[in-house]
């Protein structure tokens, strides 16, 4: 089953071009009233062409509960810059080397400024979130901080876990142990958040609204569609065109990265195929013979680790759309409705 | 002119254990329903004896307006975790080796864990700042994190210019070059901040106090003290006792920190030193040797640079004391309020 490529498209680029226009509105501000070359930095990222899917997941939920793009707007951009912060610390914690079409920011200018790029861009965001006072009141200004508090919270927490078992060299583990770091470390802020919020953003105001059961159905919602995202991005690093997908392929091999589908090769291999990857995982990258990268990802393909992970990504998805087909009110039937559920199908199929 | 050791240390020493208090509460209750291994190691910095100069003045602030220490329990704790994050990731950036009489976090966890650490400990004061919404009521609660917001952008700005300077080997600076940096790096989330957001939390509630002049007024005390802070900080890292001060005699020496006494030192001294110091700072910190670190301090205390240093410090203790002088009402003449005096002398005198 395809997704409607002409409708994910439409709102992943409006949601981009809006972002975009409000990140140039405040970085000339910055510049022009603080420490200019701190923001030259920080503009690095977010003005990289990404896919926008958080901003666009957002918009819609904002517009598909009757809210309007203007109620999201400033939310949504908090939500790219935070995604950008989290990018720019992440890419050093694991020694990155590619990040959309580029060279990461620590290797552009090195570990200490990106540190505080990354500090500098939450600054940014909360900044803007605050910003939603005057537009939006006080009460879902603080619904959507605490909503942000949250996913901040969970993302380090998965990232905490997912850097003890690189630290540790822990590779002996099940699917549910990756989908528990997972939900904190990607499904918060790629999908329950930018869902919970943009319904928060554009849901009739006041106190006969509570939203609670509204929002954990999109917490579960989110839940399943983010695994399916995280499996399938992972997918891409190991079969993606690299021209497309702006990263080296096979990247996460030589960062050592926990995906479902090495998982399940560790755990299922023949013995011999399984000592030789664990030497290779735990040899630090520098060391990291190529030939050596090459041999693990054939014999991942040849061993069936990427349809194995492709079939748990499958799973995931059709759980995702059985919770979406449960939603009903405040949500109305309307473009950004179906984006919603293109969306789904739309983690799955892509090819960047 | 010596402060009142005892008043002083007396309101420090509560504001310390109020503080305590309260991270322990929320340490106990993150490791219960997070992920566990995350906060032992975030909890590390926050349980070393630090000063607590910060959480002193903001209670000293909210309890000079007439407030309670109950109204600024979380945000004193908030701006504590603050600095923690703050230091951590400083720490990584600057490759400190001791930080209060200990190996920093990242040399005992490895960066990455340190970064993410740094991020969970500001996720963890965020959330602090949001609980004050039902004590302090939404008003107080977002004037708190708008306060909160400019303290952050402050710091991460002064940082840049610092990382600038480091990055581009810069050394012929002023005084008032450094003096900008520090007072976005420093005085803010040391004194500004920490007595703004006190008074916020302490003030008579309602929209007919709009505090706007009282807290222009902290500001140019808080950049006064702060600098002062800072000088007297910097030279204790040169002169104090490594035992009481808990860091490397010389440290700054060895990161080529930007001091004023150093930036006087490469502005006054004759070139031959000047040559050899700059030779000096400008090696690698592996390469370094001890013996030159030796001579360039030895030579920076004949030089006059310390005796300059501090009687530059002097200078921005009279000026912060003329301002606190002038301060009137909400403040009233209470033992609060003389430690906030106080506490201008003991930044000055202060031997650890």
């Amino acid at each position: 089953m395809a997704h409607d490529e002409a409708l994910v498209a439409r709102v992943l680029g409006e949601a981009r071009e809006a972002v975009r226009g409000e990140l140039e509105r405040l970085f000339a501000e910055r510049r022009r009233t603080g420490y200019g070359p701190l923001y030259d930095v920080l503009a690095d990222y977010p003005f990289r062409e990404g896919k926008g899917l958080r901003p666009a997941i957002c918009f819609a939920a904002c517009r598909g509960v009757g809210g309007t793009t203007a109620q999201a707007l400033r939310t949504a951009t908090a939500l790219e810059l935070f995604h950008n912060a989290f990018l720019t610390h992440d890419d050093v914690e694991d020694v990155s080397e590619f990040r959309r079409g580029g060279a990461t920011l620590f290797q552009e200018h090195g570990v200490p400024a990106a540190i505080n790029a990354g500090d500098a861009t939450n600054v940014l965001a909360l900044g803007m979130l605050l910003d939603n006072v005057a537009s939006l009141g006080v009460r879902k200004a603080l619904l959507l901080l605490r909503e942000v508090e949250r996913m901040a919270r969970e993302s380090v927490e998965g990232q905490a876990m997912e850097l003890a078992w690189i630290r540790r060299e822990v590779f002996d583990l099940t699917d549910d142990d990756y989908v528990r770091m997972a939900y904190k470390k990607t499904c918060w802020y790629t999908v329950i958040a930018p869902l919970r919020l943009g319904v928060i953003c554009g849901a009739p105001p006041g106190p006969d609204a509570p939203l609670d059961d509204e929002l954990l159905s999109l917490l579960e919602l989110g839940h399943f569609a983010g695994i399916a995202f995280q499996i399938c991005d992972d997918l891409l690093n190991l079969e993606g065109d690299p021209a497309l997908y702006g990263k080296e392929q096979g990247g996460d091999l030589w960062e050592g990265k926990r995906t479902v589908m090495l998982v399940h090769f560790v755990r299922t291999a023949p013995d011999a195929d399984r000592t030789r990857a664990l030497d290779l995982l735990r040899t630090p990258r520098p060391l990291k013979r190529a030939d050596e990268v090459r041999w693990l990802r054939e014999r991942m393909i040849e061993h069936g680790s990427l349809a194995y992970g492709r079939g748990v990504a499958e799973a995931f998805y059709a759980r995702a759309l059985a919770v979406d087909r449960a939603l009903g009110p405040p949500f109305v039937e309307n473009d950004d409705r179906r984006f919603l559920r293109e969306m789904l199908r739309y983690v799955i199929d892509r090819i960047k």
